[in-house]
């Protein structure tokens, strides 16, 4: 990167423009006093502004640094608010004989950052698409001036409506439903075209960083949503991508340094420059994340990993360049102190750069220790998601990363519902061994579990079968981890990937105007679907500040003639969960468990309110399970 | 356990017999002083002595402690050789007014501790069963007073006459195949019947830890062929067991402790005493070895995995009985101090009390620093073979276990032999992934990793086509790894296990009178056999004492269209595997590889001896390996 960081007499020299100064935006668009860290970066953005000069003369403020970067039309300015108050600052801009004041805001912090409470293993966290679960506000359903779709309920690549307000609306469906935490896909502005062969709603393709997605609502109204949830016990957590932006983001058209991006080569020879046309420079990721853990990795191999483009229309951010990274860590403290989100999931997490998302995580921690993140560790095995988490004793260097995702108790818990657990290698065998594997987790109850998410298809498939479902999730619930759900899970969404993602991102019932069926009532759902819905929420309110599954210690048993049993412990409670993974009827030996059952005769099955007794062998259903609580 | 450690004055008032003392054996044979740890045990055998009382007058000897087990016949006396010196001790026994003097030498050590080298990763291990070697003493083939079987050529389960001194014989056939170190199957006593559905021929059921199977030759032939071996470059690695010892050890018939052997209320419970007939009271190992390193493992499931017994003729030892610990460390000091082994490669290590088998392994890293044992951690997965080497971050203890083998790597190469690379889980892929999980291990390259052994069906499973062969093996001999060969692979021996074991322990060709075919010599070799011995030995010799392959860096490619590249690097010097896993041609595209090639425009297949240029890509055969120089 070609930087350029000078003295004052020596950026005088260098001045050779008389043009005016021209500041069309700076970012982040307010900051906060008192931060530990003091230093702030301001990105500030206007024709020719590279060459201008700033200072200021707001008491406790220094100018640091100023870095000019490639492009003209970006400054860097680099402050220290070590002695500020909050207030309104006045940058002064010069270049030449033109100048310009623009006012800054500096604001007080609501709380400390030891405040800033993260999602813990307490919370079940139920994730959403704002876009397919409730418009809340017609009038934003169409915005002008933005590129993207129309809103069209019949497509389903396309916008439905849903929004902020939607959400907002429908708060006390959650704490009804007894989640507590809500995490939805990216509500941040991704103002594309609909003819680069992407969509929209999703939001997985940034095109402004500092502001919520006019057809999803606006920062205040995602202020509201939080204050409201918070109101109620509900946290929220925010999704956030630095590994890529969207191709209209203003950093693609006009680059604040040349390796801004990774391997933007191929841009520049494009045919068409406004669209991401594919030429012989382009490099794709492999999706092969291995070499970002191998010891032994090529860096031919780690490049491609790494630095290859997700897709063609989503561009690779370069956060080796330290002013890459600061920016976007600045982004996301300035999306905490500014709406109050509890947590954040980090898409693609090992598709950026290790070590400068290691200096996010740990600058995060250090400003909010409390505060948690969970990161997409998309990979198949545990070895390799262990190795993401903080303080890993076996990782190249520590990510400081505290949540990771259990890709492989997805994976496993999809396979053990078409088999029987009777053979060592299937069924809930499966299980049994992803959890044997937890030594290598510096913090097993920090990572996060999951039987669905909007990548994935629906855990029910085609189906509607609510039988090995319940297995799926009384296990999710009970075991030593952080658990998610899916919208629509409780209600016995369905769908696979197959034709289109669209079909396991389904507009849920209730949530747009003129729907037939409401999800929220109950009015025109199946009795299977209300009926799953109590099941769950009995489960889940009995989960909330349960001390067994959230502290308790674990011991699992080897899958015992088809049998799984995992139990915990805590203050004398105890809890067993018992899944029958196979087809058939199958018997919970009872003196196998002793170790566990101790002097119980009998116990509550939580899923069902009634009791169980163990003063004989246990006979179960074909894929029943138990939740025995004593 | 219930053991009665006394003092002399209770001790003479709980003597109550006057039968005259018996001694009939005592465990260790004899002994060394000016070892590290000055304490010995003394196992002493012979009809009521437990009720004897120990004294001894020689010079820098203490009893330290005489321990009474339950069993009459046993006596256990812990002294302390401090400030001893070489010499015949006199131990005196009494028992009441009868008394029995005992002589006992305490040899000097021929070497210190630290001189005792152990195999490295710079050694090729070449493991064979000396039964099906080669028989240098056709007078010992059939030993009167030994309970198995006669020998017998034409069963595979029977013995078949091979010897330590047919090994010594033909010495110079391991250095003329360049391998640098030999492992063979048990050569202790195995003294059991044909009648209890065991073979005695493999050595894994030891009925005397302190004598080598008369079948086998002596502890003097022992030492011979040790000695010899030395001197012609050639380590020894010794085949030991300390999970399980052999049904018609004595301990069995007269258990020293109701604790000596682990669930032991089977045998009581027996109806045929002398014979291991199984009971309800018998528990069987489940083989499952995950709950030795699950953090959730019930005590059931535990117990099952180490205590049960592997098969109803092999008693499952106690280890965490202090005193059969003790018993076996001693016994491999014993071994090492005697014959002059220069490794131990250790059967059924996961099965075995792991804490006491660290205590072993520490133990021996304290007296034998340059020492090495390698455990047969035969699981599934990269990281459960990890947390089995010493110093694994992951592991719940310590196990001190330098080199751990690498089974995985074998179950790989062989379902690579039979697909191809070209699908990213399949073919050499799985190779890839396997290395992959190196940042597991705390020493890679004391990982043994080898492509068959007498457990498993040989690589060429009933064919003859050495093509995958060579890959397999081109590939063991030059990653991070200590590679180990099994005896035959360099001949073109095959056989699969279905019919019986005995089909892949052949006997090797030239070993045993009237063979027709002499492997040694090569007379009646096909032309095919002799033509992969001699491509094997240029490998070997090529492979021996070459930094590269020992201390070099490894980088390891994605393969690539099919090809899979593993690099070494040291010193300037480097060397590329190059295997084409597809049967079809392919291609090595050697820009991609320009990170390792650098400058290069031409190497040295060490294979063929030919030269490979690299200007150009390099066109592969079906299933081509190369391993260039440059």
């Amino acid at each position: 990167m070609r930087t350029l960081i000078l003295s004052l007499s020596l950026l005088l020299s260098v001045m050779t423009t008389n043009a005016a100064v021209k500041v069309d935006r700076i970012d982040p668009t307010n900051w906060f006093v008192g931060m530990k860290n003091p230093s702030l970066q301001l990105m500030v953005y206007g024709e020719g502004i590279r060459s201008a000069e700033v200072t200021t003369d707001y008491a406790g403020v220094k100018v640091d640094s100023i870095v000019r970067l490639d492009s003209p039309n970006y400054l860097l300015v680099y402050l220290n608010l070590e002695g500020a108050q909050p207030g309104e600052m006045t940058l002064n801009f010069k270049d030449g004989k033109s100048t310009k004041k623009v006012k800054y805001q500096l604001k007080a912090r609501e709380k400390r950052g030891e405040e800033r409470m993260g999602f813990t293993n307490a919370d079940v966290l139920y994730m959403l698409m704002p876009d397919r679960f409730a418009d809340g506000d017609p009038k934003n359903n169409d915005i002008k001036g933005l590129n993207a779709y129309k809103t069209d309920r019949t497509q389903p690549s396309l916008r439905h409506g849903g929004d902020l307000e939607g959400i907002r609306q429908h708060l006390d469906y959650f704490t009804k439903l007894g989640v507590t935490a809500l995490w939805f896909t990216p509500v941040l502005e991704n103002n594309s075209p609909d003819n680069n062969g992407q969509s929209t709603y999703h939001g997985y393709a940034t095109t402004d960083y500092y502001r919520v997605d006019p057809r999803f609502g606006t920062n205040e109204e995602y202020r509201r949503l939080c204050d409201e949830a918070h109101s109620k016990g509900l946290k929220v957590v925010m999704d956030m991508i630095f590994n890529h932006c969207g191709f209209e983001h203003p950093w693609v058209s006009d680059m604040p340094s040349k390796d801004w991006l990774n391997t933007p080569e191929w841009l520049a020879a494009r045919q068409d420059k406004t669209k991401p046309e594919v030429n012989d420079k382009y490099l794709q990721t492999s999706y092969k994340l291995t070499p970002v853990v191998d010891p032994y990795a090529s860096d031919v191999d780690l490049r491609e990993t790494v630095d290859g483009w997700f897709v063609p229309t989503m561009p690779d951010l370069n956060q080796r360049n330290p002013h890459v990274i600061t920016y976007l860590i600045q982004n996301s403290e300035w999306w905490i102190e500014t709406v109050g989100i509890d947590g954040i999931r980090m898409d693609t997490y090992p598709y950026a750069d290790a070590t400068a998302m290691a200096k996010w995580m740990k600058t995060l921690d250090e400003e909010y220790p409390n505060f948690n993140v969970v990161g997409e560790t998309w990979v198949t095995e545990p070895a390799y998601t262990a190795a993401w988490q903080k303080d890993s004793k076996v990782a190249k260097e520590n990510s400081y990363l505290k949540t990771v995702m259990d890709f492989s108790f997805f994976d496993k818990v999809n396979m053990a519902k078409k088999e029987d657990t009777d053979d060592w290698w299937n069924g809930y065998n499966r299980l049994y061994n992803n959890f044997v594997y937890d030594y290598l987790y510096p913090n097993p109850s920090s990572v996060m579990a999951f039987i669905e998410n909007h990548d994935t298809d629906r855990f029910l498939g085609k189906g509607k079968d609510s039988t090995a479902l319940k297995q799926a999730l009384a296990l999710l619930l009970t075991v030593n981890r952080t658990p998610q759900l899916y919208y629509g899970t409780e209600i016995l969404m369905n769908g696979t990937k197959e034709v289109t993602d669209g079909n396991v991102r389904k507009d849920f019932p209730g949530g747009f105007a003129g729907d037939s069926k409401n999800a929220f009532t109950g009015a025109g759902m199946t009795k299977a679907e209300n009926a799953m819905f109590t099941w769950l929420s009995r489960l889940l309110h009995w989960r909330q500040g349960n001390d067994v599954v959230i502290k308790g210690s674990q011991k699992q048993f080897i899958p015992y003639k088809g049998v799984y049993v995992v139990a915990r412990q805590y203050n004398g409670k105890n809890v067993m969960t018992v899944i029958n993974g196979t087809k058939k009827p199958a018997t919970l030996a009872v003196n196998r468990y002793a170790e566990v059952i101790g002097a119980a005769k009998s116990a509550k099955d939580v899923l069902t309110d009634s009791t169980v007794n163990l003063a004989a062998d246990v006979q179960l259903q074909p894929r029943q399970v138990l939740v025995l609580e004593f």
